[in-house]
């Protein structure tokens, strides 16, 4: 099914004229994914603009949609000339674009909440392709453990798991993939490298892909043999899972993001985590792998049904070992509903 | 080897304190790939801010390199009440940092040429990174060959290929990897779906990967068996093999980007065959896998030693068949030298 999102924005911004040439709320209005391109919005209707490299294919994927492909020659300048009044996503233009706009004398209006509200609610299509990525991410990590061995590097590791993403039918990952051994899964945002696998490894895996433009986001913490020394580690496996879960069944429709970030902070506070818990709860996930809304102490942002987001409670303490579980979930009739579901009871291989 | 780039910028800005916020300017500083993170130099020195997610690890890889490391805590108001005056990259800046900057009354300068030109002509280590990388996109390359058997998806040889590069190595690919099987390789920017490779068909890849946070860039294009219709299709390679090696062997210290890529595109001329070469000859590359310096008609910039870019002449069909044959190249000692070298003669597998 294709994507046409030109008219809820248009209606949402009410400016004469909506111009669009950001890589994600271009893909957001047509469903393309193009590394360049142009889209205008008028009460006529919406034109995409490219260059030769994607005309071909711009011709064939919006046949029929309403929106018109045109090659793009000329300037902005001359695109704009109809118009007195256009409406950009002012925090999201370099200040390069916005000075060319200003320069042209045009009253510009911002576009950027309408994108943000719009798109932070998902239609159909949209959680259906949402729903493929996450089957993939879950397919994929419940055939990656039997292929986990000794001496295996992270590198390896992530090489194995997102050939089994690909394979299933993901278009690549939503972001570079964290493979983290031992110590290495106390820095939330390890980079994966050459470090190799021990018995008695704590596995930290934070992995998503996309599948028709959209992101799956999943973290799991396991163990690769249990050497007997892992007290500390499955006390504190035991009060994330439960702070995880804790959001998953307090989160309701209407709660703001900072009571959802509560949720799972008061849980951990009962027990002294808190303090470890160095990030926020959780961020929407679409076409950005980190957008609207935002899951964290300070954001006043209510969570409405087909909001589709993160809930991913973690400690991490220094040099020792680190602990993240996290499921991309969406809010469907009022409650949690997760979209990545593979086991979270203690794995121990 | 760490990398740290700051006094090199610090010195070409000239200004009382040069901000970063960018992430590939950021990691050009201080060698380090974070998701946020602020540079900020001074006469007295450069301090990284960041956050708790990577605050363990940037103390780890920047012990050492004179670049201090502190948690951002308060705001950028007041890290910048020291100065009058900040650097930062001007056309690169949201246009939301420049209004804080400019509400904030400094004096801004454009921080952008000095990086701009910094980053176009590599360093050892950098080089260095690259060469790895390409090794590895090579290695890749001619280990997949032998793995593309007839009715695999386009999907599924990208899996093989991003498993190969990962295993050698890579970090991850510098771009999501194009494969077209067929006609779809007359799509310049192909998104790589679900084609199944038949007998006779042509395939274009085009990939990279990353390492230590470095780009390749790659593409070749080959038969899977000759089914004795590929007449046309064998003498437009021919050309473009040959438009390849025209502008490696003229490109030399000093020529400009417009005449590298006349070099390639006046070649085409000769056999009518330069109004399918729909884009331009290459680009600059490095922690971007576009920078400058830009080989196209409208380029100016001059082209040194230790720049590293694309040497990439295509020629695209619409409905029938695509051609583009791209190695990552840099110029060294005045002439080209190929850092990925994988056989360009016309392959039938």
């Amino acid at each position: 099914m294709s994507i046409n999102n030109t008219d809820k924005i248009f209606k949402a911004v009410s400016a004469q004229a909506v111009l669009t040439e950001q890589q994600d709320l271009r893909q957001y209005l047509t469903g393309l994914s193009t590394s360049f391109g142009i889209v205008l919005s008028d009460k006529k209707g919406t034109t995409f603009y490219t260059d030769p490299r994607y005309l071909e294919m711009a011709e064939n994927v919006l046949n029929g949609t309403g929106i018109k492909v045109k090659l793009f020659e000329g300037s902005l300048e001359k695109l704009l000339k109809p118009y007195s009044e256009v409406a950009v996503p002012l925090p999201r233009m370099l200040y390069g674009e916005w000075r060319k706009l200003a320069d042209m004398k045009l009253k510009i209006v911002d576009s950027a909440p309408a994108f943000e509200a719009a798109m932070a609610v998902k239609e159909d299509e949209e959680i259906s392709r949402i729903k493929k990525a996450c089957e993939i991410t879950d397919r994929a990590f419940c055939e990656l453990l039997g292929r986990i061995k000794e001496g295996m590097t992270e590198n390896e590791v992530a090489a194995e798991l997102e050939y089994l993403m690909r394979t299933y039918g993901a278009s690549g990952t939503s972001f570079d993939t964290i493979v983290a051994f031992g110590e290495n899964s106390s820095v939330p945002h390890h980079e994966t490298g050459f470090r190799k696998l021990k018995f008695g490894d704590i596995i930290l895996i934070d992995f998503g892909c996309k599948y028709g433009g959209y992101c799956s986001d999943c973290t799991r913490t396991f163990l690769f043999g249990d050497d007997g020394w892992h007290d500390d580690f499955k006390k504190a496996y035991a009060h994330v899972l439960a702070a995880h879960f804790a959001a998953k069944e307090q989160i309701v429709e209407g709660v703001k993001g900072r009571q959802a970030d509560a949720f799972a902070r008061d849980y951990l506070r009962n027990y002294s985590l808190d303090k470890y818990f160095t990030h926020t709860l959780g961020h929407g996930i679409g076409i950005n792998i980190h957008e609207a809304p935002y899951l964290s102490p300070k954001s006043c942002e209510e969570l409405k049904n087909n909001m589709v987001f993160s809930d991913e409670p973690g400690v991490y303490f220094a040099g020792k070992f680190g602990i993240r579980i996290e499921d991309t979930v969406m809010l469907s009739h009022g409650h949690i509903l997760s979209l990545t579901d593979s086991d979270k009871k203690l794995t121990v291989l």
